[in-house]
This record gives C-alpha cells, sequence and structure tokens, in this order.
C-alpha cells in the first residue's frame, strides 16, 4: 500500500480516531487516505493553531493522542503555540506534519523551511517517515505520544513517502505505563509529614484527577499537610464531591502568602513552582526560604500510586473529603467579572468540561464553581494565548455527551476566533462566553508590576481593544454560531440557560466594565 | 538609560518609524519606551501573524524595516509563518521578540521554549541583546535587516536587558549598498543574448521595480529575448506606462510551455525556477533539457546596475516599451473569477498596491490589470498564507495616500483576519475583496495533480467550507469595517467604486460559483 494508507491505518489500528486537519498539497495522499482506510475520522480546522489547540483537548479528555495534519513548516508554525501549551499539558499528540518530497528539498521551494527545528521545538520524540517504514513509524509515534506522561510527537511525512506504494502498516506497541515511585521517595515524603512541621502536598497532573484527589485528601484529612494544585492543570476534576484543592495563585503576591511558613513541599505530579514572569527585584521561585522540596513523584510517575502509597502509610485510616455541593445565588445587576462568576457557578451543567482562558476575568471563577455539580476544568498550561475556544473544540470531540464551557477573554479569543466555525461545522456542544472587558488587562496590570510605569498614549494604545469595540455575536454569527449578548448578570443567566439548553454551539459576549 | 530605551531610540534614530506589535508581560517595558522616546510609533495587532505580515507589507513598500514586537516563543510562533514569506520576499524587518529575564530562563517558566532556534528558521541574523549594548545591538539588528537585498533581523531582548539601566543609544551603521555584478557575469549575459539562440530573462526582487524593468525591456525590444517574471515577487511595478512582463506560471504545465525552448535563461533578481511542490514523475526543476542558466545578478546584487550595463551593451539605442494604457469593459452578469477580474481592471485606481492572496480566483486578474493605471502588486512570496491582509495592513501605513486593494481567497482570509480590526483602528484606506467560493480549490486541483484521487466524504469534506458558509460581512462589521457583498458583476464594481471613493477600510465579499 501507499506510504500514506500504512500511516493512517496504523495510527487507526494504534487508538488514534481523531486528526484535526489542515492540510495542503503536501499533505494530499494522507487526505485520500482517511477515505481509503477507515477508523481515523478527519476534522477540519480554518487555521493550524485550532487544530493543535483542539488536538491538545481531545487528548487531555480521552488520554489517548488525536493526530493533527499540518501543511509543512508555515503550517507547524502557525500550530506551535498550542503544541507549546499541549506540552506543557503533557497531553499525548500525534502531530503529522507533511513536507516536499525528498528529492525537492535542495531546490529550495517557496514553502521550504526547516521543519525539524520547528517540530523539536515542542516535541519530545520527532521523526521524518521513511518509505517502507511509515507504519512502523506511525506505530512509533502513537507509542511516543502515549509515553507518560504524554507528549508530542511530530512524524514529518516527505509526500513522496506518502504517495509510494510498498509500505505496510506496523502493530501497536504495547502500551506503557507510568514509572512506579521508588520506595524512597514515598519514606521521605512520609518523614516530612511525621516531623510536625508545616508541610503542603503540591497536586499536578494525575494527582488533580480523582483518584489522585481521593488519595491526597485522605492525607490532609490527617492533619500536618495542605493540599494546594499548580497554578494551570491540564485537567483538574472538581466540583461537588471530589475533594476541594485550592489553586496556586498566578500572581506572586498571592501564592506566596499561600505558601508562606512551609518548611516541606512535596511534589505530586507538580513542578517546583516559580513565577510565571520575571520582576525587578523579586525572586523567580515560590519555594520559602528554609523550606525543603521533596519529588514524590514527577509527571511522568505513577502519581496516584505514590500518593496512595503515603496515604496508606501516614494515614491508613482517614477517609477523603468531598467538597459539598453549593452553588452561588444568581445575582442582580450590572455584569462584572465577579456576578458573571456567580452566574457560571450557579448554573454549571453536570459534567461540564471548562476550557479555562478566562485570564484576570475569570479571578473569581474557581471560588464561584467549588460546588458546582463535578466537572473537568482545563488550564492554560503554557501561558500561550488563543487555547480556549480551540480546547474547547477537541474536548467537545472527544465527549460528545458532556456539554463544554469555553471561558474566553476577548483578547485572547481573537487569535484563534476561527475555531468558532469548526463549533459550527461540527455542531459541537460548546457554549463559549467571552469576556469582553475591551483591553488586555493583565498587561495594564503587569505594566505596572514590572515597574515600567507608563501614562502614555502609546502604551494605553498597545493595551486598549476598543477603537472598534469587537461585535463578537457578530464574529460568531459570521461563522454560523448562534449568538447573544449580555450586559447585565440576569441577562448572562438567560443567556446561558438558553445556550444550555439548545444542542449544538452558542456564544455569549459578556460585556464587562 | 534602561535598555528599552536605548533600544527603541537607537531604532528610531536608524529610521525604523512603525512597530507592529502584540505585546506581553516580558515586553512592558518596550512599550514603556514607546513613550518615553520620539519617532517609533507603535500599532497593535491582535495576533502575531497580522504584526509580522504588516511589518513585510511596510518594509516592501518603503524598503525601511519595521520592527515587530513579540512575546516570547509562542509569541514569534503565531508571527513566523509571515516572517517565513518576508524572509523569502527579502523584506528588511527588525524582529524584537522579548524573553523571561536571563537569570528566570532555568527556572523553565510556562511560556519558557526555545526562542533561538524558532528565530533562526526565519532570520537572516539574530542576537540575544546585551545589557550595556542593547542600543549598539539594536543598530546591528536595523543595518543587518538593510543589508541587500534585505532580510529578516531577529533581536531578542531578555526582560532584564529591557530594565537595567546603564543603557546607551548607538548611531545608524553606514548604509550598506548592493554587491556591483562582475563584468564577467555581464559578459556571460552578453554572449549569451548574442549567441542567436533563444534567450530568457526572469526578472525578480529589483528587477521588477521602474529602473530595472526599463532596463530589460530595452533589451527585449532589441530582440532574442523573452522577458518573464518570477512567478510570486514581493514587489512587481506594473500597469499603463510601465512596460510589461508575463508572470511564470504557478502551475508547471503552463509554465514549461513559457520556457520551452529556451537555450539561455539569465536571472536577473530572481533563482532558477522551480515548481512549487513536487508531483509524482515530473521534474522539480523548470529549466529546459539543454538550456544553460546565466546568473546575472543574484537578489542581493545591484540587479538593475547589471541590467542597465547588459542594456548599454547589446542595446544601446533601444528604448523601453511602456505598456498601453487599456482597460477591461464593465461586464455583465454573474460574478466568476474572470468577470471579478474585468470588474477590478477596470476600476483599479492610479497608484493602487494590490496585495494579491486571490490564489485560484485570481487566474485572470493579470490580464485584466495590465493596461491599467500604474501600480504595485504584491505576491505570496513563501506560499504561507493568511498573508494577504496583513501584508495589506502594513502597505497602507506605509503608503497613507495610495489606495490598498487586498485580494483575498477564502480560505486563506480565516487565517489573520484580525488583520481587519487594524484596519478598521488606524482607519487604513484598504478594500478586502474576499473570493468567496467555499471551498480551498486549490486543494481540490492538487488532489487530482498529486495523483491522489479520492471521491471520499472525508477528503471532500477537508477541501470544502461551506458548512457552514462564512458571512465575512458579518465578520468585517465585528471588527469595525463596513462590509458589502456582491453576487454580480455589476454588483461588485458598484460596492469597489463606493469603497474605493470612501475613507477607510472596506471590505466586499465576492461570491464566487
Amino acid at each position: 500500500m501507499k506510504g500514506a494508507q500504512a500511516l493512517v491505518q496504523t495510527l487507526a489500528d494504534c487508538g488514534v480516531s481523531m486528526c484535526f486537519a489542515n492540510p495542503g498539497t503536501s499533505e494530499m495522499h494522507v487526505v485520500a487516505a482517511l477515505d481509503a482506510v477507515s477508523g481515523l475520522r478527519g476534522a477540519l480546522c480554518l487555521f493550524e493553531g485550532v487544530a493543535t489547540g483542539a488536538a491538545d483537548g481531545y487528548g487531555r479528555m480521552t488520554g489517548k493522542p488525536a493526530a493533527v495534519l499540518l501543511h509543512l513548516g508555515p503550517g507547524l508554525a502557525n500550530g506551535l503555540a498550542n503544541l507549546h501549551n499541549a506540552r506543557r499539558a503533557h497531553t499525548p499528540l500525534v502531530a503529522v506534519v507533511g513536507d516536499h518530497a525528498s528529492y525537492h528539498k535542495r531546490f529550495d521551494a517557496p514553502l521550504e523551511s526547516d521543519i525539524d527545528a520547528l517540530a523539536a521545538a515542542v516535541s519530545g520524540w520527532v521523526r521524518r517517515a521513511s518509505p517502507a517504514g511509515a507504519g512502523q513509524d506511525a506505530a512509533d509515534a502513537t507509542a511516543a505520544a502515549l509515553r507518560p506522561p504524554g507528549q508530542v510527537a511530530t512524524l514529518i511525512v516527505p509526500a513522496d513517502v506518502a504517495w509510494s506504494e510498498g509500505a505496510s502498516t506496523a502493530p501497536p506497541a504495547a502500551a506503557s505505563q507510568p514509572d512506579p515511585v521508588p520506595d524512597a521517595a514515598v519514606t521521605e515524603a512520609e518523614a516530612a509529614l511525621r516531623s510536625g512541621e508545616p508541610c503542603v502536598i503540591l497536586l499536578g497532573g494525575a494527582g488533580l484527577r480523582r483518584p489522585g484527589l481521593a488519595a491526597a485528601s485522605r492525607l490532609a484529612c490527617a492533619g500536618q499537610v495542605r493540599l494546594l494544585a499548580e497554578t494551570f492543570a491540564a485537567r483538574h476534576e472538581r466540583g461537588a464531591g471530589i475533594p476541594q484543592v485550592e489553586r496556586l495563585a498566578y500572581l506572586a503576591e498571592m501564592a506566596s502568602p499561600q505558601l508562606a511558613g512551609t518548611r516541606h513541599l512535596i511534589l505530586a505530579g507538580a513542578r517546583p513552582p516559580v513565577t510565571f514572569f520575571a520582576y525587578p527585584g523579586k525572586p523567580s521561585s515560590l519555594v520559602p526560604d528554609g523550606c525543603q522540596v521533596h519529588m514524590l513523584a514527577a509527571a511522568g510517575d505513577d502519581v496516584h500510586g505514590a500518593l496512595a502509597a503515603l496515604a496508606g502509610q501516614v494515614a491508613p485510616d482517614a477517609r477523603p473529603r468531598p467538597r459539598h455541593a453549593e452553588r452561588p445565588a444568581l445575582p442582580d445587576g450590572d455584569l462584572t467579572a465577579q456576578s458573571a462568576a456567580a452566574v457560571i457557578g450557579a448554573l454549571l451543567p453536570e459534567a461540564a468540561i471548562v476550557s479555562d482562558e478566562a485570564n484576570t476575568s475569570g479571578l473569581w471563577l474557581a471560588a464561584a464553581t467549588a460546588g458546582a455539580p463535578p466537572h473537568d476544568w482545563l488550564g492554560l498550561t503554557g501561558g500561550a494565548i488563543g487555547q480556549g475556544l480551540p480546547l474547547a473544540t477537541g474536548a467537545a470531540m472527544a465527549c460528545p455527551d458532556r456539554p463544554v464551557i469555553a471561558l474566553e477573554a476577548d483578547g485572547s479569543a481573537m487569535y484563534t476566533i476561527s475555531a468558532l466555525w469548526t463549533h459550527a461545522r461540527e455542531q459541537l456542544d460548546i457554549t463559549s462566553i467571552v469576556f469582553a472587558n475591551r483591553r488586555y488587562a493583565i498587561l495594564a496590570m503587569e505594566l505596572d508590576r514590572v515597574g515600567a510605569e507608563s501614562t502614555g498614549e502609546s502604551a494605553r494604545s498597545l493595551l486598549d481593544l476598543s477603537r472598534p469595540d469587537i461585535d463578537f455575536t457578530a464574529l460568531a454569527a459570521g461563522m454560523g454560531v448562534p449568538a447573544s449578548r449580555a450586559a447585565t448578570a440576569p441577562q448572562l443567566a438567560a443567556a446561558l440557560r438558553r445556550a444550555l439548553a439548545e444542542p449544538g454551539p452558542h456564544l455569549i459576549q459578556a460585556d464587562l466594565p
């Protein structure tokens, strides 16, 4: 069979069932192979950053890699920012990047570029597919993507590899398991917990899924340790019935008090906490002076197993403490970030998946939704904005029976706004709420925090999203997504109720002060 | 002064007067410096690919570099595709990419990535700014950008370099000149022209500007040589009163006949012609068998000087032959790619700048506009789509007194659609005509050309832009750009007349079959 057919069939055989695609000429044989073989479905995205973000969302929700199909170096380049986020999320993801035919590269045609260098910047695994081995390459890429904790595996496919006959499929590799945590790591953490000194367990990765949370909660209930969640988690299961874990704050001014006095910081699926950016005269590390850091389990380890073993040692009889159900009252009055959060907390549906790119407008969301019905919260893992709408796309494809809520800052929404078109084409059950405060509010704050006080017109203009105001309802309508606008809390509640009750995508522009 | 101030002031002193910006926290000191010093104006773009494409358009029209201000690796990543096009266009461009403070990098904060590797993929010059040398770094970056024929120069600016005191400005470097063409190259070309064998001069770069075209036209008028223009020129001056040069076709099936029988191919600012993509069983090179290639002048050489010297030898008495003025009649009937081209040819205003990303819909444009009033034609140099609307942005900022026409394929328009917002904010005199055929027509054609015949639903779906149809007038309205829609040729003519008569940006959706 052709290389493209061996590639596609092997991906399907390895359990890759979705391909978010924005192909070009050099990928046409792969596109054709989607019809020739079965099991791998293509979904068109109008921009590569939508495809990669969607694959990230799909991988976060299923634990299985989606494929993306990208066109040469520029196509990969357009997808890099969300691949960066996927890398930080440890999402299994297979990026298939077409390239010129191998013999064509030396002619340096207009689209020629250094695909390998671009791929290396975001991928844990990169390979160029070979003519006879395209099937095996696909199997290896899938296995690499699935290697715990998950990573971006990029397979560069020259056009002549795709169109040449003589390739064959390859069987899936055996699934690899997370590394077991050595007893010594558990013993070290146990000693810390038994020291009588203030301890914090910082949870990340699998530590923020139900089994990990249950084990961690047993430790917290037994005393001596507080739990914190990493700031931008790939997927945090939370809500009523699930142990509640407070998130480490984004701002160092708020995160430092959360960690103050801690003498032992135990990492379970998380990395040592650092500030998101550097600020003049302030430390980069958030680990308090005199605090010891204990690596119980890295992201690729058996985080749940380690927490369970530790709980078995320290808190054999403790039980996890589920969060009680509680919702805010539906507020009246003008819409503010705070009242919008209350509306969302009051109406968040059971089993919702929240794609959170609300940024500064999301300050009150965590508290307002803590007691809502159980849900998944997907964070901006790599800080590259433009993630939210694409991530929601993939999450909705992965979980067609669950409602997806994309919480979007207006500035961030504009990076990958064409995701709305895929929401409409696939009729995904996504409600996008765009918080429109008409500025890059986070930068107005950061301008001051980095000591670059400026009240000048130039700086103001570069942080301002008015002139003209963006009408997101028009953008949504232009891409086939029904939309409405809310300027008061009751209007937001009515719009959200309506969107949740109807199938398919919706957008609500929430006008904030 | 602070590093950021030295950087910005030096850029301004070196003649960099525009900065297309999409900044983040690590660039806040550079943003503040735009107010602290004078001469460098910031323009906000809502996505980095708009900023880099705008800088490309600005550089093509002024010959001076614009700056772009980008946020770390992900911001650079989002701008890479249009930097790739700028690299292929030999556009002078200074990319300023903020980075974490140098001491912060080892903490591998969420946004940390390999900026240097990404920058190297598109830049002819890359440097990390140093604390004391930020001014000199900026001067060197500008000089590098301006080195003939022009290139992308990327200066990575760590946040602590930007905010530290102790930097100073640096004076501009002396302007570098194109390399003179050695006599031997002229003599070789002269021998070819005197051989009596069929000769073609392939013009590119400066060869497609008026002085180069005039010299080339003298050669053509003296006989023995035909002129062709490279397929995707950065800037081609054409229209009534300017010597006309036919463009080498995109499709090999059409380009090969243009070159058939040629025994001497003389390159003047162009590279040896190759097919855009590889196709099974077809050669990559478009140079006919038995044809000798003579490099008269590379892009960085004095192309005009070489052509003038050659004309002085071979055609001392010949005069250039200007294209006569001629416009198509305004057509009636339904809108087709052909009738749309006639409308544009009939109404193209004097001194227009055309940003051409019409792709398949643009097949008839060259003929329809050949005798229109003199204008500049800006091509898709690197093949990375999403160039057109951003490029128009920069061209309009560069030439506020000239009308800019962006000819956009619907598929390509969606990559960087937020450029419309900058059109509105800056009230740029840009008329964007979106050719809406509701499909990636070029891929439907290429699917067949690469021998990947597929009539399956999957392939069809990935090349189809309907379901839902995109309403570009709604997208434009959502970003503050007045818009209309045309389904007949007279409607397009009326809409174009209106758009050209009114100041500020407009969008016309041209609905094609």
